[in-house]
């Protein structure tokens, strides 16, 4: 069982020596000898931080009463198409530190891949190989900027590039929906397209300059926000999920780099080398007023050889 | 944003060398500089505790959304008379933490109060004053054993009894329930009783010795239980709510010091301070078997002149 607390005194901000020093292993030492290692080893961190936090702050029961109908109302919130727990990790940048956790290779050579960001809730598995230079804008919103987006999927050791690479990109339209999301405005596979790489490694197609949107801003998650007094908005970005068979994949966004929200992006998703530059450009063969080049970097196997591509299924519910 | 990772190789345990070292700053700084400065502070920890469990643990993608159903499935579990986020709170030891937080008064002469425990779902706010002497047992079980309970409520700084004080005591028949929760074989009040001590600070009254109990074992609170391999019992025990308008009041639970749930209690609310002596009498002249004698220590409120008593509304609907 727990001691009595020592009433040791202790005027630094570290409250622990306030409270019983055993409690936190106490509770830790009530799991089985029979616990599965992995379950020991998470659940052992997670008891230790969840203490530790109680304690930093030395939380009141009112406040804990309050996080605990805050859980309650996280699954409460829940049902098909909105996913709030995941939300609630996307404002706490929980996801974006989970796929980084996921997503880092340190290698001896200090090399550096591309860097992956979430995957979010709009990756399709249907999406069709469509020829280099096509372009995946199949309805015009009028307030489109058509764009030629090009680039080389490299070799972030040798830096030749990658023959039969697959880039695969999706976006949402300039009201913020997705294909799907949005069947009076769009047909399917709108603003979604497959793209191989040539011999050189290069890929080129037509899309859309990205425009940025709020998240839903209703329900437990968004109550968190307006607490922390942020705004609900994403960065303009476009999708991409980088494969081929003998390199580590990257999935990751892509942002313009005069966007207003990449400081302040909602999901904490936006690093220093997914940053797009548009330029204007004249007198393209397809009419394309602007466009971006961008490189990725893929790191071979050799590096991770066991390295899989996200779980894509599990959130299919998300929003 | 976020900076790229800092590729930098490290033997040691410690994981935040392998990733961005500014990330977790960099989601705490997207806090308005409006935020109410309590608001700041306690979601600051807990960014950084949920970001550095991620860590130290390289949670995975899968493993994370395990986390995520789980705390969505907290939330459809609640209803009226099942706060599952509680009770999930409970088996992490977190109710009990959050107790001693709010309990603990240092003071410079090392005093020591009766020490607090969580108050659990069942008190009842109309339980009836009864006379010194007097029985809390309306209706008797047939493997009840009738125990007589006394005691001295001391002042903790001078040892002297405090006369007036209140002693509010409520426990379970031997079928794990309480009156209000088992009609069938409970008056109203069964079990309950307010004793005010005597001008030496003197109660006593009868009781049953308590008996334990299992907690609901349904749920994602029973399956976290599993999963760490414990069991669903609290040991046996007396709750204890003691007042007086000059002391500051100590909620507790008391145990029988031969229960076999002491060290494994599933809330982990045993001190070593709230273990009970049950000792067989006999002649007793109301037909005690049992006698237990325990005294409860207060601290004046001079030591914490601004100590309330628990909220006690907040938790009505926890199981």
């Amino acid at each position: 069982m727990a001691t009595n607390g020592a009433n040791s005194t202790n005027g630094a901000k570290d409250n622990s020596s306030k409270f019983d020093p055993n409690f936190t292993q106490h509770v830790i030492d009530l799991m089985s000898p029979e616990t599965k290692p992995r379950h020991r080893e998470v659940l052992s961190s997670l008891i230790k931080h969840l203490h530790d936090f109680c304690r930093e702050v030395e939380l009141t029961q009112e406040e804990w009463i309050i996080g605990v109908n805050y859980v309650n109302a996280i699954g409460q919130a829940y049902r098909k198409n909105r996913n709030e727990a995941w939300r609630v990790c996307d404002i706490l940048g929980v996801e974006s530190l989970v796929d980084e956790i996921n997503h880092t290779v340190v290698t001896e050579k200090d090399l550096s891949p591309t860097s992956s960001a979430i995957l979010g809730p709009f990756w399709s598995p249907d999406t069709p190989f469509r020829d280099l230079g096509s372009s995946v804008v199949q309805d015009m919103p009028k307030d489109g900027q058509f764009t030629f987006f090009h680039g080389v999927i490299k070799d972030a050791e040798t830096g030749k590039g990658i023959p039969d690479a697959v880039f695969d990109m999706w976006q949402a339209s300039t009201n913020g929906k997705y294909d799907t999301f949005d069947p009076e405005n769009q047909s399917r596979h709108n603003l979604r397209g497959k793209f191989r790489t040539d011999e050189n490694g290069k890929f080129w197609f037509y899309c859309l300059k990205p425009t940025e949107y709020a998240i839903d801003t209703t329900g437990p998650s968004a109550d968190l926000l307006k607490i922390m007094g942020r705004h609900p908005y994403r960065p303009a970005h476009i999708h991409m999920m980088v494969t081929h068979p003998e390199y580590i994949g990257v999935t990751a966004q892509l942002y313009p780099n005069d966007d207003p929200y990449l400081e302040t992006d909602t999901v904490s998703a936006v690093k220093d080398d997914l940053l797009l530059d548009f330029k204007p450009i004249q007198n393209d063969p397809k009419g394309a007023t602007l466009e971006v080049e961008y490189d990725v970097r893929l790191l071979s196997k050799k590096f991770k050889p066991d390295s899989t591509m996200l779980m894509q299924n599990a959130n299919q519910d998300k929003f």
